[in-house]
């Protein structure tokens, strides 16, 4: 955080307002996840969000929020409805709220032109849509999707400064790339008297356990204030210090430090490592971006062997870039039949222990570790849900399984593995087996066995005695 | 805990708005869910969200909303800020707008004593805070925590009749049961003269391709109304159908479905099939449900290999529950090694041809075809970036294949490819390519030959010619 910074013409924004655009939105059948991502961003950068709504694609209600915010606030995001479709309503809106025709942007039509003769496509007049905007109004350039965002400043009550507003497309992956170009660059936060955070991510436990161990670090009435929350199995410690005005940047990060410093003693096993030195710390490495960045600095390989989460475990880890320089593949074996023909679990294990078992999950785990070559191999086999469960094996009943090939290739892998008993909807099980057998690797590359008491993601969680093969 | 019932009759609930309350919501620390719910289940009532709202735990700032909104709606539902401790703003924001004072609700009081008394805790002026009221308002029972909410008729422009007010706790469970009990029953939709939806999906098309073809059925003073969202490679129409007071439950169906009907029409083989009859018509499957469920009614079977989506193809097929009926396993050959040694792709066709090839899918469809004894196969070989790009294949470049084996065993399976040439980050070219190997099957199994103009789902699609293996 940059303390110091010469004066700028423009107010600062102190009161933001975040809108989100679609019909879609306002019945409910999409769930809106770009209100919270702009208020978090919002809130890194010191700048406090006041309020989100959320409108429908009717221009003259858009209008009039828009005109209502820039009363109230100095800062005005806005995601959705401005795609090519004629109920897209955001650019007739913004011209409505600033009095203004819509004109076609020249250099964005050039580009539309270009894009479609490229491609040998006709350039429509749906597609030409998208080079309008409100005379003021500036474009900001979509590196994700198709639709330019808007800028403008709306003075409903000029000379009164009024609000920057930014408008962004409705793609949550449109908004993240497009609120990092265009809009991250041009906040004007008030620097002093603000807050600055940090993120520290915790694995293996459950959020009560962890909210156990880590006792008065928890206190509603600290500074830094730490809050946690829990996700796909990985538990996310936010840590929050009020900044005095008088602050300086040093001090403030050495409030952080300190907090850091105490969850990680707290629960020295479970924190996953931060960010490498020089980068922004106030963003923290995903699992899987921790197990990844693990194994490549190790020249060490992983394969996976999934069953009952279907993909999921590789979808996760192959989600980071440059994944490929610890992740060889993966077998998704949902039948037995691809059970015995990929991985060579025999088919006397499975009928006397059945696909969902700990001996099936290590069968799975040391055959994928055989084909593979990797060093590491993850196995998971179990009853996802909604159907499947039996009294012995209800639905949750999720076996995991890590192989890991010793230093002398004479000796045989190194398998642990572990019974889960996970609860909530099918996906919620998948995720949290994912979660869990990423755990397992991140104790082995810690050097840690994974035994009794060191992986507990929930109080559910059963362990099995942990052999060796 | 004594109910008193809200006061009646007042006129129909036409207009709503949606209410969230909290800090943790304001800065994205907690993604709100409980917004989403509430509209989905006043849709499902024919009222009709005008405004979704967040705003943080304030007295005055909400007190303020909910006038503003008193005077534009006829019915507020506000969820959270209404716990026992004194940040929780609702009670006291209610009190601000009715202009009245909070009394103490005496059948709450002695409920809350009784329930300290028996288990031996002291009835401390926290806990008493919830037995509060604005003198206006009644209280309501809370079965799934602790918290009453609350009720009110706002009328801050008497005597113009108003809003009514429904309080309702933050927590998720506690909400949907509140407005099971409490708010569902006083609900007064205009039963004639609401609105019903109907959703439908499409695939192999780009949003602006579809608009295209639609057109006249987009326009936006069209009564059923059609709008257009996209999602993670599909695209979904949303119609919504307008009802005339004097019309009936079966007339506005035959509404819907002649708009319906015109969708399929203008778009015949890219529109998936609807819920089977007697299913909630609102609701519509999504693509990998489509799929999956197509698969099984012919007793058919699938088995993916997959590069640059890593899992992700076979991770979102699993997600349907059943999926085992059609779906048999998968192969994510991440290196050269395993495409060779898992799926038989030869090394020479890798080294004239590389990774990211249509000889490459092809070679990975009929491997992954051979292996799994499955009927089709579908393979994805890409570059899904943010690196790996060059020249000739930058990044987006992905190839799609499937294989399916034909009736008679002695015939080669019949292999379609196609070449994509996808945008935007590494995720999004992932959900992308997923979606539209999906598409490739899609038409298969609809007996169309996926070939040039029937599958672009986006601008940037690029069909290579479409050869049999």
């Amino acid at each position: 955080m940059s303390i110091s910074q010469p004066p700028t013409p423009c107010p600062p924004h102190r009161r933001a307002a975040i809108v989100s655009i679609g019909d879609e939105l306002i019945t409910g059948q999409v769930l809106d996840t770009n209100s919270a991502y702009l208020a978090s961003r919002l809130v890194e950068a010191s700048i406090l969000p006041v309020e989100h709504i959320t409108v429908p694609d009717d221009d003259a209600a858009l209008a009039a929020t828009l005109v209502r915010l820039a009363r109230a606030t100095d800062l005005i995001l806005c995601s959705g409805g401005i795609g090519p479709t004629p109920d897209d309503p955001t650019r007739e809106a913004l011209a409505i709220a600033l009095g203004e025709d819509l004109v076609t942007d020249e250099p964005t039509r050039a580009a539309l032109a270009e894009r479609c003769a490229s491609r040998g496509r006709p350039l429509t007049p749906l597609t030409l849509l998208q080079a309008l905007r409100p005379r003021s109004a500036a474009m900001l350039p979509n590196t994700a999707g198709t639709a330019p965002g808007l800028f403008a400043r709306l003075r409903p009550d000029a000379p009164a400064p009024g609000a920057d507003v930014f408008c962004l497309p409705g793609p949550p992956m449109e908004v993240h790339a497009m609120f990092n170009l265009s809009v991250a660059p041009a906040l004007r936060p008030v620097l002093r008297g603000g807050f600055a955070t940090r993120l520290v991510r915790i694995v293996g436990l459950g959020e009560s356990d962890a909210a156990a161990k880590l006792g008065p670090i928890l206190a509603r009435d600290r500074n830094p204030l730490v809050g946690i929350t829990a996700s796909g199995g990985v538990l996310t410690c936010r840590i929050r210090a009020q900044t005095p005005p008088d602050a300086t940047s040093d001090s403030v990060h050495s409030e952080l430090d300190r907090t850091e410093a105490s969850i990680r003693a707290a629960l020295p096993d479970h924190v996953l490592d931060g960010p490498p030195p020089g980068a922004d710390r106030s963003i923290a490495p995903t699992l899987e971006e921790s197990i990844i960045h693990a194994l490549a600095r190790r020249a060490e390989t992983l394969a996976c062997a999934e069953s009952c989460t279907g993909g999921l475990l590789s979808e996760i880890l192959t989600r980071v870039p440059g994944c490929s320089a610890a992740m060889v593949g993966s077998w998704v074996t949902y039948s037995n039949t691809m059970k015995e023909s990929q991985l060579g679990v025999s088919r006397t294990l499975l009928e006397s222990h059945g696909a969902v078992s700990d001996p099936a999950a290590r069968a799975m785990a040391v055959g994928a570790l055989d084909r593979s070559g990797a060093r590491h191999a993850l196995a998971i086999t179990g009853i996802a849900g909604p159907d499947g469960g039996t009294p012995d094996k209800p639905v949750g009943t999720v076996h995991i399984a890590l192989a890991s090939r010793a230093a002398d290739p004479a000796t045989p892998p190194i398998v642990d593995a572990r019974r889960l008993a996970l609860s909530g909807p099918r996906q919620e099980i998948r995720l949290r087996a994912a979660a869990n057998a990423l755990a397992l690797l991140h104790f082995r590359m810690r050097g840690l066995d994974p035994g009794r008491g060191r992986l507990s993601m929930e109080a559910a969680c059963q362990p099995t005695a942990v052999a060796r093969a």
